[in-house]
Parts: C-alpha cells; structure tokens; sequence
C-alpha cells in the first residue's frame, strides 16, 4: 500500500474547497436541468425557483424533493437531459409501476463512473494485476457493470462471473487466486456454506483478501461471519441505480461510514416527516444530488434510506463525508435478493391478471438466499387451472419484477384475505429472525 | 448511410495487401507464443516446429493444430501470455471438462474488441442515436459485452438487457423505439411471439430496423420469419469464446456468407479427416488463429464448425473473406439456449453422484425456445429420495454446464439403459423438426 490514494488531490481535499466545489456543481446541474428538463422545469417554476436562486450549498433546501414516483411519470425520456446522440449506454432502475426508469450515461457519465469505482477498488486494497471477481448482475441494474469499469481503469482485472453458477464461482477464486469478490452477503454467505460443504476452506487455503459487500442490508455481525468464513476484510459499499452506483460509497479500513464521493455527489440527511435537515450525525432519511450527470440528473432524491451523515475527519485521511450503516428504509419497500421490490408493484403485475383475487407475499431465507413465494386465491367465480395460472403468474411477476417468486395457487378463503384492502399481505420472516442486526451495527 | 464503412481503409484494403498483413501477424503470434508460453513452446518442438520456420501464409499448416481439450489441459493460466498485471478482464470458454478455459484480455484486446463489433454494427447499418437492446448474457461468456463495447464504440447507445424480463423487452423496443436488437433466433422468435399475444405488432408498429442473431444454428428460413415477425433485417453473426467473439464475422447487406475480419483473424477450412485444405468454396471445418491476440492466443484451433469460406469480390466493397452458413459441427456437441455443450461434460457432473446410473438427455423446442430435458436411472442398490436428487443433478448441471436442464428421475430399467456404454443416450428432436433448416440455407 505504497500508495494509499486512488487520487489524492481529490480524495483528501479539505472540506471547505469540497463544499466550494459542490456548490459550483450544483448551480451548474440546476440550470442545465432547468433548460434541458421539462420535468424540472415545471418542478421549479411550481414551486416558484429560478436557478438564480440557487447560489449557496445551502440553497439546496429551497429545491423541492424528487422521488421515485416523479421520476416514474416521466418515462420514457422524460430524465434524459443531453442530446440521444450523446448517450453511450443505458441503464435502469425499478419503480413503483411495471416500468423501469432508463438512466441514461453519455461517455463523460461513464468515465465518472469508473474513477468512483476505481477508488473504491482502490481504497479496500485491490492493487493491479489483483484479480475482482464480480458476482453482482450484469445487465439493466448497474451492480456488475460499475465495478468492471472500475477495475479496468485501476488495472484489477475484472472477472464478470455474474450471479449463479456458484461451484464455478469457488473453483474459480481456488484456481485462479481471486483476490477480491463483489457480491451481495447473502450469496456471499451461500458460496461460503457450499464451500463448506465441498470440504474446500475458503478462509485457509485461497488468497482472498477483500470482499465488497453491498446490494441489501447488512450488519456487523454478518459481515464478521463473512470475514471469518471466506478468510478477506468485508467492507460495505452503497450504490443506487437512479445514479449509476455502485460508486456512491464505501468503507475504508477505518470502517466507521462509508466515504460518499462529494466532488460527483451531495448527500443530505432529512427529517423524514418534516423534509428538514437533520443535525450533523442526527438520524435520518438520505437524501442525494446527482452533480456531475450529463445524461440524467436526479436532484434531491428521496433514498428512503434511514441512516446518519458525518463530516467528522476520518482517521483514513479521505476528507468526504461518512454515511452510516443504512438502519433500514420507510417507503416498506422490500428488498428480495438485492432487488428493492415494491408491494404495489406485485400488486399491479396481479392486476393483470383478472382471475387473481387476493393475495400474500412470504419472504424467508435459506441458506442465507432469499425465498420469495406468492400464494395467491383467485378472484370469486373465476374458474382456474392452478398449477397453468402458477406458472403464468411466475412468469409475469419475474419479467417486470425481476425476483422469481415461487407461486402457489391456493382455493379461495384459505389465506383470510377475501374483501381485504389492500388486497393482499406481506410477512417477512427475515426481519423477526434478526438476520440484518438491530441495535449492533455501526 | 452516407458513410457506409467503419473503417474504410481496413474494411476494403486488397486482398493481398491484407494476406501480406495476415502473414506478418502470424509470425508475430507465433513467434509470441513460443517465448511466452510453454503450451505453445511444448506443442511446437514436439512437432519439431521453430517460429523461423513460419515465414509465409502457406507455413500455417506446418503448424500442429489445438482442439477445445488441448487448451482445456491448460487450466488456470496455460492460455495467458502476458503478465497479469497488464490483464484487465477475463472471459471463458466452456469444455469438455468441469472447468472453464479462462480468456485472458489485455487493453489492447478490449480495444480490437471493440473495433470489430464497432464494424459489425455499422455494418448493418446502426447509426449514433440508435439503440441497441443487447439480450445476449453478459457475463463470463462474451456475447453482451462484446457488442456493448462495440456500440459504445460506435457512438450506438448499449441497453445491456441481458436474457429473460420478456415483457420489459418489449416495453423498451416500443416505449424506447429502439431500433436495433441482438440476440439469440431462438430468443427473438419468442419475443415476437410473446408480443403477438399481448397484441403488440412489433413489424408494424416499432422501430426496429436491424437484428443480429447468433449463438446457435439458424437457416435462411427462420431468419425470414423473424424479419417479417419483427419487422427488421436479419443479419447472422458468429463468434466463439475463445476468441472473444462477438465480433469474428457477420452477414452484410448483400447476405452471401458473414465476413471475417482477415486483420484480426486468420480462417482456414480444412477436410475435417485428413486436416489438408479445403479449395475456395468447398465445405470443410473451420480453423481459426487470432492474429492480433495479446492476453491469450489461440492459434489454428479446429471450431468443429462446419462451412465454406470464399475471397470472393463481394459487391458489398468489403474486402474479407466470407465464412457462409455453419451448416452443423462434427463432434457431438450439443447448441441448447446458445451454449454448447458435450454430453461428455454432462457425464462429468453425473460422475459426481454415485447414485447416478445411467441417463438420457432430451431436447426439444417449446415456442422456438430450446427444452432441455435429463431422465436418470438410479445405480443399482441405491436408495434415493427422487425429488431431493433430481434438486440436486438439476443445480450442478447448472453450476457447470450453465444451461438448467428440468430432471427426473425414473425408476431403474424404465429408460432401457441399463449397462450400456457410455452410459447415456441423447436424443434431439429439434433436428428431425427440421428447425435449424438443412438443404436450405445460404
């Protein structure tokens, strides 16, 4: 670690030249919203800004807040802010209805992109010719391509193993030498156990040494347990697809917060019920600004994600701000094998189906995987094939939700939920077993 | 299409300035592979072979060949051929056996990467501005990420969709109004099927102008039925793993055989018994040697494919040699959902499981999508819990063959197996349908 800093004169800048700097970027993606956005402009003028008024970091308050429903109504193009010609590649980020958002990344977007990776590469101690074996999705959500990116502009190869195959995966970290992997814990969790189960001891004879955790609540304690069974250093990293992440944020070996990149983004820590900034360090819900996009900007989005933003300095030397462990999200958004999947979005895939009544949505881990059913009863009088509607159901839920559900057809009356509104009900057994820590976390 | 070519001046460069190029390229490869590795080096003096000796295009066939099982021997690292740490990403080819082969990517092999499915998109007549829905798996494999590299390339804007979310597909081609599409035949077909059912028009009411198939056998026949289900142009393209295809050749407008890109690649057709040349035209196997290879060179590797190449002028302007249709393989493997597989890798994983007797491996088409179907036979003597074992064949087929097959097991003597040798059957009714055309075809 001869060199600690991916780029130093960045990573290290004091706060007061930082917050100089974000104040530049943001008048700068305001107005250019502002011009190019008919979504931002009406947002603005109802709420009666003009970019002019935006001079200060301060005067971010004045701006009113987007969230995932607003930036749903504008599909298809509506947060495209660049000529079509300009964009290299898009990506996606779920919603509420049975659309996706597309994010749309010119070149400058990307080559962002990949310095926020690299540096976070960099920062848990990948080093060039390290191999990072890349086991988040790689497609529409921007898990996987981020980090590949990333490696390939840091000089760690980058190994675009994807999700599944999980017996090749572990072949591959032993014969390879992998020293680092990418994944969500969860699977993390599982490769480690089948490892296990194969006799071969990942903490004792591979050559792992980092594992970036990220795409789902963790905890202390399982990221210990991780540590301990695949033999690395677990760090926590924070991404959301509305902003290209992975990127957004990351351990360092200090391990108090994850590092939020504030030369490419604004982070702000609100009262939920109120939209009022928190105290320095006070619990909150997150909210971030977007200040360096070209393609599409997304300004003061409401995460849901509860959690706590310092400045505090970082025994680590990294001057950007700290956001803490994410206690969890107020928007009951679930969160199914690294997807963040909404009830109202099962619900209006159900609505496509005439004969589905009510329905129950039963969330529980195995082996540390999520396992995600739906039993459904069908609608009074509708005659129904069970095991034919099963499958159809299946097959619709996993095309616009993306998680596979397990579905069970089952008569009607059986679930207690006929004439119930909403018409349907969520349990979710992960959260009564503790798996994702409470009061232990940092 | 005021600019027809990608890169006019290698596109249309003459035949014997390209071949004078071709024969350089090859004694540099040769000459690479000799002194960085001890594959080559060991194959090479066993066949009593010195890079000096290489000398002119004609001297390739002094050159002993590689098959899949050659390079397989080498795993992990007897295919790389520079230091890790100039490495950036790392792909794979499937084998015969339960490992992959590891396909080592310099920066320079990103960058050929890119500028040979950059001329591939342009080829068909993709513009900056346009998208293209890219449904090949990104991941180990390079079907997505070579045409992403190329689009981005290319000024083409990359949706990396991936495989499966058959409906979301859908909605970005129509709400996007993309216009260009690159996936499996197989797939395409059931995209367009699927969208007839919802009573969308894809033909009629998209944008679609362009789609590139490949990954598996197609015929004239089927290519015509996706371009009037579709409404677009149906383009074949070819590549193979080991050689980071995408990106190895592909039809242009005029259709007659896919070109091969002769300053990258270098094509031979051989009589697949005797290994002597095949004259211009007549049908025989393909032999490829990646010219230009930094990571990982693959030199006159036999592909099994069988087809016929010609130099000659094409009224397209392209200079390059055309490879035509791939008419089948000739060693046994097996194209489901776009891998290929060897039944003898199938017998590898059962190999795994003592209780495994014998087992017949079914493929069938449903919806122009494949169906891959394995019957087991428990071992004499032994007792097993049928649902819990075919749970368990099912996942590690998957973890090492990559396609999920469905899996019974069956009672013993009902597949009238029992003692044969090898201890398997498989039978492909996809090929008696007459689905993958035969004396059709171009």
């Amino acid at each position: 670690m001869t060199r600690p800093y991916w780029n130093r004169a960045l990573e290290t800048m004091p706060r007061e030249r930082l917050e100089k700097m974000q104040a530049r970027m943001l008048r700068e993606v305001v107005e250019r919203a502002y011009r190019k956005s008919i979504f931002y402009r009406d947002l603005y003028r109802d709420a009666g800004i003009m970019p002019s008024d935006i001079r200060t970091l301060e005067d971010v308050r004045k701006l009113p807040f987007v969230d995932k429903a607003a930036i749903a109504s504008t599909y298809p193009f509506g947060m495209r802010m660049c000529d079509q010609a300009k964009v290299r590649s898009l990506h996606a980020a779920t919603t509420t209805t049975r659309h996706i958002v597309p994010i749309f990344a010119t070149a400058l977007d990307l080559d962002h992109w990949a310095e926020r990776c690299a540096r976070i590469l960099w920062m848990v101690g990948l080093r060039p010719g390290d191999f990072l074996q890349n086991a988040f999705r790689f497609g529409l959500s921007t898990g996987g391509v981020g980090f590949h990116l990333g490696a390939k502009r840091a000089g760690i190869i980058s190994i675009p193993a994807s999700t599944g195959g999980t017996d090749r995966q572990i072949d591959m970290i032993m014969d390879l030498g992998v020293q680092g992997i990418a994944m969500m814990p969860s699977y993390a969790l599982y490769l480690g156990l089948r490892a296990q189960e194969r006799g071969i001891d990942l903490a004792g004879e591979s050559s792992l040494k980092v594992g970036l955790f990220g795409a789902e609540p963790t905890s202390v304690r399982m990221k210990r347990r991780l540590a301990e069974l695949l033999g690395l250093e677990a760090f926590g990293e924070y991404g959301m697809n509305e902003f290209l992440g992975p990127g957004m944020a990351c351990q360092c070996a200090v391990k108090h917060g994850m590092h939020a990149w504030a030369d490419h983004y604004l982070v702000e820590c609100i009262d939920p019920a109120t939209g009022e900034p928190m105290a320095e360090g006070e619990p909150g819900e997150l909210v971030w600004t977007w200040l360096n996009a070209e393609g599409t900007a997304v300004i003061r989005y409401r995460s849901h994600d509860l959690s706590e933003v310092t400045w505090e300095p970082c025994p680590c030397g990294r001057t950007h701000p700290r956001v803490r462990r994410i206690s969890g999200r107020n928007d009951g958004a679930l969160s199914i094998g690294g997807y963040i999947v909404y009830p109202s979005k099962i619900a209006h895939v159900m609505e496509l189906f005439p004969e589905v009544g009510t329905f129950q949505v039963i969330l529980d881990s195995v082996k540390g995987l999520d396992c995600f059913t739906i039993m459904v009863e069908p609608e009074k009088g509708a005659e129904v094939d069970p095991v034919r509607l099963a499958g159809r159901l299946q097959s619709a839920v996993k095309s616009y939700v993306v998680c596979t559900p397990m579905v069970h057809v089952v008569p009607r009356g059986s679930l207690g939920l006929v004439g119930a509104d909403p018409p349907y009900r969520i349990i979710d057994y992960r959260r009564s077993s503790g798996r994702y820590g409470g009061a232990e976390g940092e």
